[in-house]
């Protein structure tokens, strides 16, 4: 726990956050590994503390995040309140939450964040109660600490929820690339396989991408076509409210 | 506040609702008048109220909105925490704090649910510190008391992104209705006029709706074709995941 006497620990109120992370090898989230209590998996858990009592929600997300793995400057969106009377209550995290915490019996409802990110440009620092800090594939993830596992699931459907309605995710991928790349962006964020032509037709008519008119050299294999993405077509279409971007 | 000797008040979390009510005349909100601090418009309030600490959270929302306007088994969504650390400051809302709330300082995050129901299925009855509890067109909603009226317009905003995803408001309308009826229910949910030939083709291409060969009758206009809900096809489109409700 970050002590810092200018501020007020509220006992009752923690956020979390789900910082997933993508590149050519998939979509990742950022786990901290919990001071050891135990030798079980369950030592990772999400980035995530107790608020200020003077602090904004969104404010503590980001002090939380960048004091534990060093990462800031990140637009974090909420998901919801998580708040079980007994999301605090397996044996190992009582026994983390007495070498921690000043009320390690209080109810704590936590306030959950999530982010994407492009992972390449990230590299998590461990600090205060975090042991390590790093990226780990979501297809690996399958216990975490606390309710963890839960906030982590409810993320990764926010995220796909959101990405049928708004043109996301060209940040995360270089500033020219090949529409397979995209077209792995968009499966890795689903989870599931995507039908190419499909994907490319209405890539297409959306009009957010533009075709440099060269191609890849140097490829095992017959050569795409490079693409940049359109920023201009992109904004009008948020502006436009455009929400159609199922797949 | 509600007095419940076998339960400990949180004084840190409290929930929020918002009922959206449709009918003919369009969408609704139920609000309460809180026992006058002052004549000033912002004695309107959503109900809510201070969780117990032993409590879930959706329990803590159905047992608040209970208590305060009578209705309950109302299907309950999350919209998320609203935590402003100023967000109970005005005067006029201070002072009612203090003549009902045991610790009038304490900052209180709350965590706001939101539904949509058939207004004239609900009769609120009005309880507890609530001096009134009536539908009001959300329309005519311009001030509330806290941060209520910020709450209001995430919960629409909510609402307006899930019914273009998801097939909803079918239990909104009667067994049997013109298609007139649904579009109208529409347009009320988006607050914004929908192409009308686009709506009825979209809805007759996704099945949902089946006509009954019959007509209106006694009608000062054209009659038109009499319709019922088809709620096999919906719970298959609910089934497949199917996302693309946007007109």
């Amino acid at each position: 726990m970050s002590l810092n006497k200018n501020h007020q620990i509220n006992p009752k109120i923690s956020t979390d956050c789900v910082i997933f992370g993508f590149d050519n090898e998939g979509l990742q989230v950022l786990l901290i590994e919990r001071k050891p209590v135990s030798d079980r998996e369950e030592n990772n858990a999400l980035p995530g503390d107790l608020i200020y009592d003077d602090e904004d929600l969104d404010d503590a997300a980001q002090r939380v995040l960048k004091e534990l793995t060093g990462l800031s400057d990140i637009f974090l969106e909420q998901i919801g309140a998580f708040g079980s009377p007994d999301r605090l209550s397996k044996p190992e995290d009582k026994k983390w939450l007495e070498s921690v915490r000043q009320y390690p019996d209080e109810r704590v409802i936590t306030i959950a964040y999530y982010s994407l990110v492009n992972k390449n440009l990230y590299k998590p620092q461990a600090s205060s109660f975090a042991q390590s800090a790093v990226w780990v594939p979501v297809s690996e993830v399958t216990t975490l600490a606390f309710d963890h596992f839960e906030i982590l699931k409810a993320a990764l459907k926010q995220l796909r929820s959101k990405i049928k309605t708004q043109p996301v995710g060209f940040n995360l991928l270089p500033a020219q690339f090949v529409l397979s790349d995209l077209h792995k962006l968009y499966e890795s964020i689903l989870g599931r396989p995507l039908d190419k032509r499909n994907f490319r037709r209405k890539i297409n008519k959306l009009g957010i991408v533009e075709s440099l008119n060269k191609k890849q050299t140097g490829v095992p294999h017959k050569p795409s076509l490079i693409y940049k993405f359109n920023e201009e077509n992109y904004q009008r279409l948020v502006e436009e409210g455009y929400d159609n971007f199922g797949f």
